[in-house]
């Protein structure tokens, strides 16, 4: 077991109406100027808007609101707020959405609380040495940023998407009602999980052993997902599977289920070159095209583990390893496809031509190989994107 | 699944030769005065506490020492303890041990801050409104206090063990370093296994459903304990062994265990009432008589959950749950008889005529029931501790 620093201090409110308690919870927290960062405006049509609003104004706290996250949150937007935050001098700010809205209010509160230009944080030219406090109503489980030290945000002129990982990135408190995640259609759903699973796999196929505690958590999460995924798809407002997928959103992300082990996502670092290029791939529908064929190519390198994971999360029978690793690999690919995924990068509609250059983004102009596993440069990561066009 | 709050804020640095770091990280936290507390001298003969103070002085941290924990600590230790913090004014305190220097360290922190009498806690005379931080360099691996937010103390004037939770007994920074529990002997390893089963298993056996997600952490966590203990009964200095069961001490009772769960120890209930009468007698050598035979007492009211834990914990394969739910029980204690705990309470030398009074502290008095599956009222109490007699 490698030695680890284990903090997760977000504290998690979990339950039904659990969002009308926000006022109360960040009026005891002592913030009185906050601002607000959502997306679309379906919270309004839904209501949480209004929900949200009075639980505020209740606890007598004034709002400042920033509507209008994107999906892969653009930095524009955030500079845009980080100036609005500075001149209402707002306390902490508070995210009601999934990924996007708590990313966006990381970075927000992380450039309002220091003097350089945010963007520096991502491209490690600075270190945040403070933050505001980030608190958010979840209504998509997915990301798992609720619970993360991770933010990742897209720069359009750049066309790079990039993260930072920093305590300051972790939520004072999350607010976690399955129910507010009733209405995310059957795509996003299954992106959430695909996100989620990606979250877990990443830190369990590293190569470290001896982690039986964290591999049988990281198993769990898994099996549980999965299952929750397969009731889902038949009835959307399954209270019980909608729970167990939010509250495996944050535990696949909150560092549990990479205790003892090296700490690398190689496939969420395909995949943030796929959708920074093309804006239109969702996060978790190009993770689930990427992970298997990420899996298929570095599985040889440790085929044990590989089947492992095929006889504990999918129940796979074979006591060949060779061969249970593969159909490991299968059954996860089959599950996404069954949650209605792509299987193949030419289902978004992109030339194979630009596989060149995503592997070019991806190892930022060859500067960089991917750890993993296999350590993946230029060459590897062009073969992997290739094999999944 | 129920509603839950989960709030597990320690930084946790786990780790070999990590308690070397202590000055560096009371430092980074701003603390300049500190309280030390530790039970007997061995950590002197094992050269650990020059180790520490070494570290504490190279950071330039004042030390107030308070050695002479006792297990099971007791009240007047901590009401001289909260003298000198107050006198010296200490701004945290350092527990280096395992629950009995955690617990005392959390009562002394909260007498030095409050005004009100520190046994005024557990006794549900007052609340804490503030605390001094604690943190802790663990040694043991049992109790979990390192993570949770209980703390346990023993009144000897009223033979009272008594526990109050709180979000302020929740410890700033657990160092952890497996390693330093490779001398603690076969009977004390074996006491911190069975409290960690027990913290895990008692949050299981609540009557909700629906947790299939908290339902399989907590099996991996008893799974890979019940593992290691194995291990350990050959090895007592495998790092792996040592490091899960240390783990899974902080898992098992920060309240990942019992996530959408009932939150009910009753079996700690009743051993309280056990060593609290009898300070002979160890924690965990008490929870290792009663949880079973609690167990068999308790399972018929739901036998399909004790099957799924005999399945899933102890590969047990019977088909039929009433038959699956005793060979489960049976298992278990047949394993903590293995890791050399004793079966029966006559092995701790007490009369069979102590049962009544253990039944009536168990209840103060008659005027409480202990909360569990079934509510156990004086007279199932009583037979409880007779079927272990």
């Amino acid at each position: 077991m490698r030695d680890f620093t284990f903090y997760a201090p977000t504290k998690v409110y979990f339950g039904k109406d659990k969002h009308k308690e926000v006022g109360a919870i960040i009026k005891e927290l002592g913030y009185k100027v906050i601002m607000m960062q959502y997306g679309k405006e379906s919270i309004k049509k839904s209501g949480l808007y209004d929900e949200v609003m009075k639980s505020l104004s209740d606890s007598g706290i004034k709002v400042v609101e920033m509507g209008g996250v994107e999906p892969n949150p653009k930095l524009s937007f955030v500079r845009e707020a980080i100036k609005v935050a500075k001149e209402n001098k707002v306390e902490m700010i508070l995210a009601v959405g999934g990924g996007s809205a708590i990313d966006s209010s990381k970075y927000t509160a992380a450039g309002a609380a220091n003097d350089c230009d945010v963007w520096d944080f991502p491209t490690r030219k600075a270190v945040p040495k403070k933050s505001l406090p980030v608190g958010c109503i979840l209504t998509l489980a997915a990301a798992g940023s609720e619970m993360s030290s991770s933010a990742v945000i897209t720069n359009m002129e750049e066309n790079m998407k990039r993260g930072f990982n920093s305590d300051f990135n972790r939520c004072k408190f999350a607010i976690c009602n399955p129910e507010l995640t009733y209405t995310v259609n059957p795509y996003q759903t299954a992106c959430g999980i695909v996100d989620i699973m990606a979250h877990t796999m990443e830190r369990y196929f590293t190569n470290c052993e001896d982690t039986i505690l964290t591999d049988r958590i990281a198993e769990s999460i898994l099996k549980s997902v999965a299952e929750a995924g397969k009731v889902l798809k038949e009835n959307p407002c399954d209270y019980d599977a909608r729970a167990t997928v939010m509250w495996a959103s944050s535990l696949s992300h909150n560092d549990l289920t990479g205790c003892g082990r090296d700490n690398m996502l190689p496939v969420h670092q395909l995949e943030h070159a796929l959708s920074g290029e093309f804006d239109h791939i969702a996060h978790g529908a190009g993770l689930a095209v990427l992970f298997p064929a990420w899996a298929q190519y570095v599985y040889k390198y440790n085929p044990k583990r590989f089947a492992r994971f095929a006889r504990q999360v999918w129940d796979v029978t074979e006591t060949d390893d060779e061969k249970a690793a593969l159909a490991g690999i299968e059954k996860m690919a089959e599950f996404f496809a069954f949650l209605g995924m792509p299987l193949k990068l030419r289902e978004f509609d992109i030339c194979e031509s630009s596989i060149s250059r995503l592997a070019q983004l991806c190892t930022f102009n060859r500067s960089r190989v991917v750890n993993s596993y296999v350590e993946l440069d230029f060459e590897k990561i062009e073969e992997i994107f290739k094999s999944c066009y």
